[in-house]
């Protein structure tokens, strides 16, 4: 872990190597990460695992894009960032061993609120099993965050998105448009809503899901996977784009997060929602036709949704059986508003 | 690589993507990177070698903190962003592997400037033999980059910080001073200071000491070694702390890089930015008292400049032999001006 360097002004060391010092105090440090060598020096030093390939990914998290200062919590913004990259290791079929944290603060934010969010990322490190290894901070006016996770997975038997063929059945885990109707209820300063608030929990505090992940993989059930981190209907386009396939959707089947009292009073659509919103860090796998896939996973539920289709096309079976195309309405920071 | 997520309003799917491939289509692909599965999917996969451990290493580097939007070319900030990170690697002995890029980009610079930047990051990543392997792409108003580096050394031969002990000799490879004098040109908006400039260079396109870090790792010569970025006064101090102990260095005998006419001209003192400039990017490392070092390693000179001290103090030997501490005056993001 060392700083960012601007040649400039000389200036005296130590106020940064002491955040250092914070950082590496307050991180959670696994038995087994095979960390040789942590924070402290130019570089993290990993023992890989025999036989197992490196899993590698990274995410951004900034204020203003993708987290509100003056909204969202210190503690569930150490959650969340780390949770999210980790999402994609899930999504390998991986297991997540380290991670590197790039942190640049306003120095207003290297008192209470840095305490706060390494609370959060030690809680997020330790549930993940995901060792802090190293990171590079300096400072900004705006919160800057990215997260590299490292994770592994054993050779051959990581889960890409290009997998999926005509035929196979197309599964979500979970339910989805709960995160986004976590954040609008977050946006709305609607009183009485508590942090604890399960719709809440899912946008602040996402799982990713790990354990199903490594299971579909390991039993090779899977024969492509991805995380929807930007909405179902965008990744689901992305996996058909990656396989050279389509798909269709039956919207009746979609398991909705959103279908609570809440989303009434907000009048939100809660296949909308499950269809656009993002950020549920649920997984999108295909299996081939006739395997068979439980109806959960400890506790997760596993629903089949769909079909992959030679036709390279997304469509939706509507609930009055009316076929559609499906955009891809899901987030792109760089699309045109 | 995918993309950041905020969820919000929803936006059509496409505009990222097409990013994305821009990006990968302009990448340098090497052959022999072990990479499994590179951009496209939620994560990279690489394989590591048999007996290696993998380096793991991110830098910022931000608009208004490392460089400036209107001084510092496109391209120069795509060759620098990669190298600065491959440094660490360099630091550590070890061989650079492939990276991930965090791209946070206002949308007037996702045109010319962007393919400027992709063609600097090219030449990097061919000359540095580093594959670009996934990254994460989004929006904003600055231009924001994070580059994770992953590299691999020898099990057993990663040089770390904490190995000097008392009378080991301090060596710097090439000089030092050059890179700041470098900024400082760039800042005085002289006329007729050419990018090809060797002090602009210097400054603008750093080359990381790879083969020399592997060949004093391989060779086990030196016992403790980090790369200098944060200025030698600042960054002596990290390797002694690390190694618990001092040093007694020789103003002497410092390898200056900023002896020119140039300085003259800009009234600067050699000696005060080889002591506290940073950004050199040159190897600082220590080697048992008696140990031979030649007195250049393929063209880059290595210097002698003093001796680790059981005192745990950094002292100054001045020209005129008067002894005084040296104070750590490096970058320091956190420090208070």
């Amino acid at each position: 872990m060392k700083s960012g360097h601007k040649a400039g002004k000389g200036r005296a060391a130590g106020a940064e190597d002491a955040l250092l010092r914070r950082i590496a105090d307050s991180a959670w440090m696994g038995k087994n990460a095979g960390l040789r060598v942590g924070i402290g020096d130019d570089a993290a030093l990993f023992a890989p695992s025999a036989g197992y390939e490196t899993v590698l990914t990274c995410d951004w998290f900034l204020e203003g894009v993708h987290f509100l200062r003056e909204k969202h919590a210190a503690k569930a913004v150490g959650w969340k960032c780390l949770a999210r990259a980790v999402s994609d290791i899930a999504a390998m079929g991986g297991a997540p061993r380290c991670f590197l944290l790039g942190l640049a603060l306003p120095e207003s934010h290297t008192g209470a609120w840095l305490k706060e969010f390494l609370g959060g990322l030690r809680r997020a490190s330790r549930r993940l099993g995901c060792t802090l290894a190293g990171g590079d901070t300096t400072r900004t006016a705006q919160i800057l965050i990215h997260v590299t996770a490292v994770g592994e997975v054993r050779r051959g038997e990581g889960v890409l998105r290009a997998g999926a063929r005509p035929g196979d059945t197309i599964f979500v885990s979970g339910a989805l448009g709960g995160a986004e109707l976590g954040l609008r209820l977050l946006r709305s300063k609607r009183r009485g809503i508590r942090a604890n608030d399960p719709l809440l929990r899912r946008h602040l505090y996402p799982e990713p899901r790990l354990a199903l992940g490594r299971w579909l993989a390991e039993k090779r059930l899977a024969t492509a996977m991805m995380d929807i981190s930007d909405g179902l209907s965008t990744d689901l386009a992305r996996l058909c784009a990656a396989s050279g396939a389509g798909a269709r959707i039956a919207a009746g089947q979609i398991p909705l997060g959103a279908a609570s009292a809440e989303a009434r009073e907000l009048r939100v659509d809660a296949l909308e929602l499950a269809l656009h919103g993002g950020e549920d860090y649920e997984l999108l796998f295909t299996a081939r036709k006739g395997q068979e896939i439980p109806r959960a996973y400890r506790g997760v539920p596993l629903t089949a949704i769909g079909e992959i289709t030679a036709k390279r096309e997304i469509v939706l079976a509507g609930r009055d059986g009316k076929i559609a195309a499906l955009r891809a309405k899901g987030w792109d920071p760089f699309a045109r508003s």
